[in-house]
């Protein structure tokens, strides 16, 4: 039976929230069982709190924890008995597994994913891909939101592979839109990285490259997949991040003022609602880190269980959807980038 | 009298709501009057549909107009009886106007900008630099949110210097803090680029650096200028203005959806009011172009009369303020970078 693997010990809400989503998501998906690395005293006391089946959930003890004080390169190799290190070592070893799920620090699971489970073969530099919700209902999946703050133009062309490989493989998109994240629509704008990446995209087979697009086109769902430097990228889904919640504190802040009775909530409560869910990112699940041999979902730092239920999820469908194949396919076959790199 | 000239054929809606949004501005100001260049007949007809006092309204004529399609450098060069050449030019030439005001290409109001109204002493790079609501009700100024795609660590850290002055002269802000806007809060975070202003705008004595921070923090209100790089500065200022437009979608969609009936209107119609003015930041007016001889506004290219309106009062006040001088006193004294770039 398939495996997700999730680090009990990562993020700002661990073990609790993280054992409470991994246990709901048992319930979202029937065919895989969970591997939960951590302080097994710890992880155990949470799982009691639950009725699940138990023949699903496996504890695996280790007697460290990575945190976001640790320097990621030495940490993952000295904490060798970290709940990161011995979940990712699973990860690359054991064929059964298919995923695995963390919110710790997002330096240490770069780094581990990179050292522990390995590129594919072809990939230049593995990538961060959240899928960020936009105004049709449907998301615009952002590659790469910071796992590269310096990129080269083929590093791009790259992004815009795997990421449409992630659309098909996860969203069922056919024929993904893909736009290059710059500061103008026109072809000449940005600056020599995006320029030369704007014509390397156009050059890439099976790359559907409509062009430019700017930070608006994120949330108008015009595109499937936006490639971006992890630089501007992350600062794009940073900048989305703190406009939805800007704006569900001035909504509440305002709608608190205005009703004093029951009776009005009653009539903005559906509407608002359904917004906050839209802004709510966190119900998508984590970023994908696309280009390692296997399936790593990054949940945030302060996931709680409705994120990390989501995350785990992402990880069985990403696994049996064919995300890996379907990434070393398109590498092989549609880029004229991947030899153009030392 | 203090005269700012107003370019009655720049964007998308010119002339009509720019002679609207400039005539409304009278009322918001009385110490000062208006030059409108364009097509003194089109601009004349427009005049004719409101009441204002006339000795306040001049109107140059010129028979020409830069449009979006243009080629910034030479339209700026050939095109010298254009409303936006003719405008700069009595900016740059007649000492009792004191700003400008342009709703016409960005390309061309930044390339007029540095070749006919020139820069101030010292100032490496003009700086466009827009006021965005903050959930404090206040405002964050992003510096440079477009001008300059291509930077040195030298342009940021002089971007802080101007910002700080243009939020002391015009919002007030006694020890304005300034962030330097990356991928994350950690010092060494970011590229070469930012890692070394991050370095030199802690040197910079006068302006009140409180490190990095993320695209999150523009919009929560703990900084009063972020300063960036001109591209991700950009993608920053539209994915958020995307955010924001996306939320006004789903929100009234939903509601629509949701109230048949006008009573039910009635309960949401303040505070929904209230978020959408805030997220409309068109009202705060256009972005002050930092670090030419004199005030320049540029407006969004779609602005309304809504939007020129706060425009051309931000011009008169910036003027008032004193905007130029602070400027030029701050970079004299108070920047270690000015000397560095060749």
């Amino acid at each position: 039976m398939l495996k997700i693997v999730v680090d009990a010990m990562g993020g700002d809400n661990a073990p609790v929230e993280i054992v409470k989503g991994a246990i709901q998501s048992l319930k979202e998906r029937n065919d895989f069982s969970l591997v939960l690395t951590g302080d097994s005293y710890l992880v155990k006391e949470e799982l009691k709190k639950y009725k699940y089946d138990i023949s699903r959930v496996e504890v695996v003890h280790c007697t460290e924890v990575i945190t976001n004080d640790d320097v990621p390169t030495s940490a993952v190799r000295t904490k060798k008995d970290s709940s990161l290190v011995v979940g990712m070592k699973l990860l690359h070893d054991d064929p059964e597994v298919g995923g695995f799920v963390s919110a710790g620090s997002t330096g240490a699971v770069l780094t581990g994913g990179i050292m522990l489970v390995g590129r594919i073969k072809g990939v230049m530099r593995p990538a961060l891909c959240p899928a960020i919700p936009n105004v049709r209902g449907s998301q615009t999946l952002l590659c790469d939101c910071g796992a590269n703050a310096e990129c080269k133009p083929q590093y791009l062309a790259q992004f815009g592979v795997m990421a449409s490989a992630y659309a098909k493989a996860a969203f069922g998109v056919q024929n993904p839109r893909v736009g290059l994240l710059t500061n103008g629509t026109e072809e000449h704008k940005g600056d020599p990285l995006h320029q030369e990446a704007h014509q390397l995209l156009k050059q890439t087979d099976g790359v559907y490259f409509v062009g430019n697009v700017e930070g608006r086109d994120i949330m108008y769902g015009d595109i499937d997949v936006a490639v971006s430097d992890g630089f501007s990228g992350n600062v794009a889904l940073k900048a989305i991040e703190g406009c939805g919640k800007t704006v569900a504190t001035v909504l509440s802040d305002s709608l608190r003022a205005s009703f004093s009775s029951k009776l009005g909530y009653l009539f903005v409560k559906k509407p608002i609602g359904k917004l906050k869910r839209m802004l709510d990112y966190s119900r998508m699940g984590g970023s994908v880190f696309l280009g390692l041999k296997k399936v790593v979902v990054k949940s945030h730092g302060s996931s709680k269980a409705k994120s990390i239920c989501p995350s785990v999820v992402q990880a069985v469908d990403a696994y049996r959807n064919g995300l890996i194949d379907m990434i070393a396919q398109n590498l092989q076959t549609e880029s004229p980038a991947e030899e153009a790199d030392a």
